[in-house]
């Protein structure tokens, strides 16, 4: 019997976690299998540390392991590092940058990208947050507005390049606000002559009623008062009209800021919208039940990509997607094809959900019991750690942690090109 | 008494030697200071480990240390990130691209950058390696060619991507190639299905008639031996002819290669030649034996800037010039000015050399003694962290090799992005 051929595109937490599911099924079964694994980088990017690598927290390497390496024990799978540029549902085929490659079942995990709700104008002045060269630009924005302030003599540009705009109160503009806050107060204070870093204004911008919508009332209010005490100034009900250069418009205030960060909404990966299937109003395809496309049995859609009631687009679910779809695929193959007609429907385990305020500050909701303060915050870095993939990973950034919280000093305050410096004269 | 304006351009080993010397006279004497170290970057940068950067061995915050943070405990010191873009020695002023500075001392520790000896249209093919983005975009084709070779069903394609060529060899070329091997036949072995990343090939082109001219010639023959042993193929007496995309012609055989790596040559930074000072053949100052430049003994030159006989462009050499200007400053302003007619001449203690060639493997000289294998390999990792500046940084690099000494698997194997990923369709 020919093994079927199974192809994964993306390798974010979804099809990460199908790719490793079906890879240890064929490695203790010891069947054959033909498992292709399809990303457009050669890593595993951990997103929810990725603010960390914004902030100066982390570096890049710390949060991104080789796609090649997680995979290495896997003889099944192949690792593709390629450009999705297509899906032909009737052909069975996906159309790559550098080829096509034909499937028999296919598992779509292709992740979101940053919404400016139909403002695309809008992406120019204000930096979204879901790549690594993402977070290397904020970096290089927040500390190159430092160094520019304190070059500078005018002082209504200092006070413009010391001002920080965080657009979106959910868990990713609420974990960056607090960081940046303690960047200038804590870790930049001592490093200036001439400006005071810890009089940087950082505003943390929300067009709903409250900060951490999808959490708990009484931990998106405490996490409003920690940053508050940090000095970040909270905007709430305050949908943003317009940006444009180093201006943000909103209903009743104008605000000048050199840097700009959009942490306010994702979009699906643009190949949702070529494909046939009905989707919600952000876009996200609504599959069966089972997370196949409606008339495809064969094809797959989960993690961020899709909308299931009551399912929040974070790792945990699209971890949990990715192993539903690999097991029904498992069950197919060890069934033989067409033996299977009752597939069971995706159902949703929820863990609970966190984020991170600052120092020894976090809010959590576990389950039914939601809680804040320092067990939170020891319970997010212990969560994280263990989700971090790769020992070296986690005893690394582990390290950084202690140091960081000892010494206020966090390792990567680097200020990286992304073009190449050209020398004067 | 007004305190003299002390501005030092580049914060490199050198320049960062004099800071400090003079910062911490400054700071046990109680005197006013008013120094200014000005550098195009946030970080200082360890470039004796760039090599192993752009061989994903690093991460760049690993060998980069901002500025502000090392000298943060000297209040008399400020730090600029600015580009320098010309001096008027009769104004004793220092153009930048963000304002002007006045100086009584000026010290120029600018360092060098990549010379193609004329060819500057090599510059394009073949990358150099002097900067942290050089490493990344060298750390990102290497990466990205064995990714294009599994790719590609053109087996001609797939040699030519399987080639890398690295000219010059000296330490740098040296280094380079010997990870570049180490990377290829160790490291990705395991991690490709398609291509096998052992057929690599990786070929160390020299002009001259032997490797590590600058050492002892026996240490030369064994680098090359322990070169070839890793499956470099080493050429000498081969100088490049010309460079185009991905071909490199030698006298006797052209090389298509998809990676040509140039550590052939540096030339001062370009400020050198604007400078109405004597030079050598290759531009660098020919400084008197103070440093100082000829007619004006209040600037200073030094480093990779600098001609001075018998002293190699080392950062020891650097450190060493910088304490030496720094020293006669000092000297000065307690004296009072004009007291002091006879300068003392710059002496370099030569303190030996060294290059590493892979896994428990090195050259060294220190003082009259040459040896080689496992006791130069751990003299050189001991020297290399001795010398790394920041607590921080020594613990993160010794952990990394520890980590990659046993299990062959390097973390930083990330194909970072220079330019934004643009999602198709």
């Amino acid at each position: 019997m020919i093994a079927p051929r199974i192809v994964i595109c993306g390798a974010g937490f979804g099809g990460l976690s199908a790719a490793k599911t079906l890879g240890k099924w064929f490695s203790r079964s010891g069947r054959s299998g033909n498992l292709l694994l399809i990303d457009k980088e050669n890593y595993h990017l951990f997103q929810p540390l990725l603010y960390q690598v914004a902030t100066a927290g982390l570096s890049g390497p710390d949060i991104a392991v080789p796609i090649r390496s997680i995979l290495r024990r896997f003889p099944q799978i192949s690792v593709r590092m390629d450009e999705i540029q297509g899906v032909d549902l009737e052909k069975q085929a996906v159309f790559l940058a550098g080829g096509t490659v034909q499937y028999d079942y296919l598992i779509l995990a292709l992740g979101a990208v940053t919404s400016y709700f139909g403002h695309s104008s809008w992406s120019e002045y204000a930096v979204g947050l879901k790549t690594l060269y993402d977070a290397h630009r904020i970096r290089s924005q927040l500390l190159r507005a430092f160094e520019e302030a304190e070059n500078t003599e005018n002082f209504q540009d200092q006070e413009e390049l010391l001002t920080v705009v965080v657009v979106g109160g959910g868990p990713t503009g609420v974990e960056l606000a607090g960081a940046i806050a303690e960047l200038a107060r804590r870790v930049l204070r001592l490093d200036f002559r001439r400006i005071d870093p810890t009089k940087a204004r950082i505003l943390l911008i929300e067009a709903g009623p409250r900060l951490l919508g999808e959490f708990p009332e009484r931990l998106g209010r405490i996490a409003e008062e920690k940053l508050r005490s940090l000095g970040v100034e909270v905007r709430l009900s305050a949908p943003v009209q317009d940006i444009c250069r180093r201006l943000v418009v909103l209903p009743k205030e104008t605000i000048r800021a050199a840097t700009i960060i959009w942490a306010a909404g994702v979009r699906p990966h643009p190949l949702a919208e070529t494909l046939p299937v009905p989707k919600d109003r952000s876009g996200r395809l609504l599959v069966l039940p089972d997370l196949s496309l409606p008339d495809y049995r064969n094809v797959f859609a989960i993690g961020d990509l899709v909308s299931v009631a009551c399912v929040p687009g974070t790792a945990p679910a699209a971890m949990q997607m990715g192993r539903h779809v690999a097991n029904l695929i498992i069950q197919e193959i060890a069934s033989g094809p067409g033996q299977l007609d009752n597939r069971a429907p995706f159902r949703y385990k929820d863990k609970g959900m966190m984020a991170t305020i600052g120092r020894a500050a976090a809010v959590a909701r576990i389950r039914r019991v939601a809680f804040n303060g320092p067990i939170a915050w020891f319970a997010w870095l212990f969560i994280h750690l263990f989700y971090l993939i790769g020992f070296r990973n986690k005893v690394s950034v582990l390290l950084q942690w202690i140091w960081a919280y000892l010494t206020y000093r966090p390792g990567a305050r680097i200020l990286l090109r992304t073009e190449e410096h050209k020398t004067p004269l």
